[in-house]
């Protein structure tokens, strides 16, 4: 099947339709956006294995893969489902008047959250469920009450297509307006350029590359009016060794490492494709461990070929920088789709020195940073770009020989972690799923979990108004029973 | 006195001592933040009459508004305070693990917004007191746990810099790191724009004029690594004048709507300068009350000769367009640095075509559109530009027979007010200031209420971390007794 760009001349009417539509999308009660989302998991069930099998082909990801992909895409539907059903992540704030206040009478006035407007979403190459078409970004948008187009990705067009039908059959099912959801191809950069653009659009969901996000980011800065960019794009998700914690625990972190190095061929964000490491005896160890894990790890088939090129490219300038030198590879070179697991070191000197070794190879490769003391330490922590995760590798007792340790971590990453690994992104409502730049475009809002919705609402305050022409989240009763702040105190008042 | 700018090339070093600054103060508790901010209420009171009269002297605002703006000061560092005392404004989120789950285990995920780095707030001309040195950006940034460096105003560097002693005073006898709080002059534009530029300076506070907005936006967008810009920069508060309310109380709308008009000499974001009305006889009757009241106005003293300069000018090329009428003016004229009182108007069809029209006349200026139908009148709601406010002046009976109406206006305005007037921001949590551009760079905040602390702060989870690593907001215990989502429930557990 060929899949053609969608012409530009259409692009107009795509977001008409999609303006028209909000118009009476946002104001559906959160019972009917719940049951529409949950339709929306129903009909990506019922695709089965043909969603799988078309997956599976478009992206060569293996069957089980897959299948969780899925369970994770209606399990964020649901999810989102459950929230806007509950209906309290509107965030109500109720200030009641005074009128007797001196010098002036205090008028009544409530504030919610409401829907931002149209969004564009770009599918993602890594994850053709999870984060395309019916993805995070989408659900969220959705669930918020703003119309979707999702420009499908080029490398899993089929996929996209099929998983669009299945939107389509519960907007009808469940009765949602036209152009609530719609669905775009575009292999050349025109077409979401375009839908940028357009007057109409009011926030775009990204997830890509660096340059695919900061190139969205820039047109948006640039319109007339700009709007908000959530761009995922690239991120090394540095991870600390601490030398004593690594002593004691050499093969049993090394195992952990090498299963979060190669999980997925690597082609994850929270890949982890950085360690840190004190010189001595622990880190010595340790790499005896990694090498042989890494050494008995098979290259797997990647993404597509753009995708597998493309690491085999960054990996070699990687491995030809001064100072790098390979400590492990996979015992099969593996073919020209494949990606062959290999982890390599450097001094952090010339790490340092060179801006090249921290940008994103993307892929089952990680570098480890040989750092000769602890000043050299600090600095090469203190000189990492922002991240979507850091790890630490270190028991309690000695994290807190180094205070200052997770205070500069925390000014590089979204997420934090101890004594685990940065891939396997939960879907919960603690999750921070973003950072810093070049990490995301915005560090004040996550991909994943409820709280995603909040990058697509903004709040709309309400003053002296008659009960009857107030939201349902705001009326004097409270009739939906969600929590709201009521004269600065919380409760379901 | 004279207040010569902040060389250029001291920028660097203050950013670093800003830096220094976060490093420490940004894991202070929320009691000793709240100590500081209150310490900083009580050095601005005990500036007492010194203060009162500078600003009165710098701004030529009456002692009245001065006072009561200070006291709004004190008014919001005491709230902040006291939000950052109580401790819940982190929206902790606790999601437990559950170690047996299938297939893969959940781990102990824990989120709370942290504050993001160093803030630059551009003092505004408007408010001397309220949103300059230690105004609303300042003070929410400073809750949120960010150091502060204001750029003076140019138009009232003493009173800023009197502001800027107390601040200083607070910061010694609390205990706060050299660097939280900084203060530059800079009456060219180059200042703000290294301080913008400077790569330590993670956002911008701003409230100007939209060149002035814009500018620093775009700044922020171009730097290596964007940062958030909130400017609050143009805003003309479209106020809707349903016939039926109209000519039943003509009157008492226009009495309401005169004094909107003229407070404070016109000089506020939320002043009504357009006016959407349905020709007919309750207009006529409107135009006549309004009239009277606007002829019976006074000219006052504006804040500084180019903001009277540039009320002249705008307000002559308004009167210039085809189609506007003057309907009234002050019988005084007043002299070059007084704002007169005026209302003009022009017919829907003129005003439709002519941008001019939509642009922000600072001053004490309103233009009422004529509609010659209902079908006008849906056009030019529809074609307003995003607002802080739009107000309706019409009952619950006549609002509900234009059913879209409400639903227009909320794509248009972060507040909404129904028989009221958009003057008056009263500091409450259920505050909006802030609206779709370009009232405001970014509609998802608000610049005034305790939601303000949001834009200086970002969210960061910690995975799978000992108890004793834990910031207390997030420890297992809660002993801070704060409000936290907990495994999706609320509550302070």
């Amino acid at each position: 099947m060929s899949y053609s760009d969608t012409p530009l001349e259409k692009i107009d009417n795509i977001l008409q339709q999609a303006q028209v539509a909000f118009l009476s999308y946002k104001n559906f009660s959160g019972k009917k956006k719940g049951a529409f989302l949950r339709a929306v998991a129903d009909e990506i069930e019922a695709l089965d294995r043909q969603l799988i099998e078309t997956a599976m082909r478009e992206t060569n990801l293996p069957e089980a893969r897959i299948v969780t992909e899925r369970a994770r895409t209606t399990g964020h539907c649901r999810m989102f489902a459950e929230v806007v059903e509950e209906g309290s992540w509107v965030e109500a704030r109720i200030d009641t008047a005074i009128p007797d206040r001196m010098p002036v009478p205090k008028p009544d006035i409530r504030k919610m959250l409401v829907p931002i407007g149209p969004v564009v979403v770009f599918g993602a190459a890594n994850f053709p469920l999870a984060y395309s078409t019916a993805g995070g970004d989408t659900a969220a948008a959705l669930a918020a009450g703003c119309p979707v187009i999702v420009k499908a990705h080029p490398a899993h067009p089929e996929t996209s297509t099929l998983v669009a039908g299945a939107i389509f059959k519960a907007m009808q099912k469940t009765g949602m307006p036209q152009g609530t959801f719609q669905h775009v191809y575009g292999s050349s950069f025109a077409v979401g350029q375009e839908l940028v653009k357009h007057p109409l659009t009011k926030a775009v969901g990204f997830t890509g590359s660096l340059a695919g996000g900061k190139a969205l980011f820039d047109i948006a800065c640039r319109r007339p009016e700009p709007i908000p960019v959530f761009a995922e794009m690239s991120s090394i998700n540095p991870v600390i060794l601490l030398p004593e914690t690594l002593k004691r625990d050499a093969e049993v972190i090394a195992t952990r490492m090498a299963g979060s190095i190669t999980l997925g061929v690597g082609q994850f964000c929270t890949n982890p494709g950085l360690m840190i490491a004190l010189e001595g005896e622990g880190l010595d160890q340790f790499i005896q461990h990694l090498a042989k894990a890494i050494e008995e790890t098979l290259p797997g088939a990647m993404l597509h070929a753009g995708i597998a090129e493309n690491y085999h490219s960054k990996l070699k300038r990687a491995l030809e920088q001064k100072g790098v030198k390979v400590e492990a590879a996979s015992r099969s070179e593996g073919s020209a789709i494949e990606g062959r697991p290999l982890v390599a070191s450097v001094p952090a000197d010339e790490f340092l020195k060179n801006p090249t070794l921290a940008e994103e190879v993307f892929g089952p490769f990680s570098l480890i940073v040989r750092c000769s003391s602890w000043d050299v330490f600090n600095r090469t922590i203190n000189n990492l770009h922002g991240q979507l995760t850091a790890t630490i590798q270190g028991d309690a007792a000695e994290i807190k020989k180094h205070p200052s340790l997770l205070n500069m971590l925390m000014e590089k990453a979204g997420r934090l972690i101890i004594n685990g690994v940065p891939t396997g992104v939960e879907v919960c409502p603690a999750m921070m799923h973003g950072g810093p730049y070049p990490a995301t475009t915005d560090s004040r809002f996550t991909a994943v979990g409820r709280d995603a919705m909040k990058r697509f609402a903004r709040p709309v305050a309400f003053q002296n108004f008659p009960d009857e022409l107030l939201p349902d989240e705001l009326k004097e009763g409270n009739p939906l029973n969600i929590w709201r702040m009521r004269n600065n105190q919380w409760g379901k008042h």
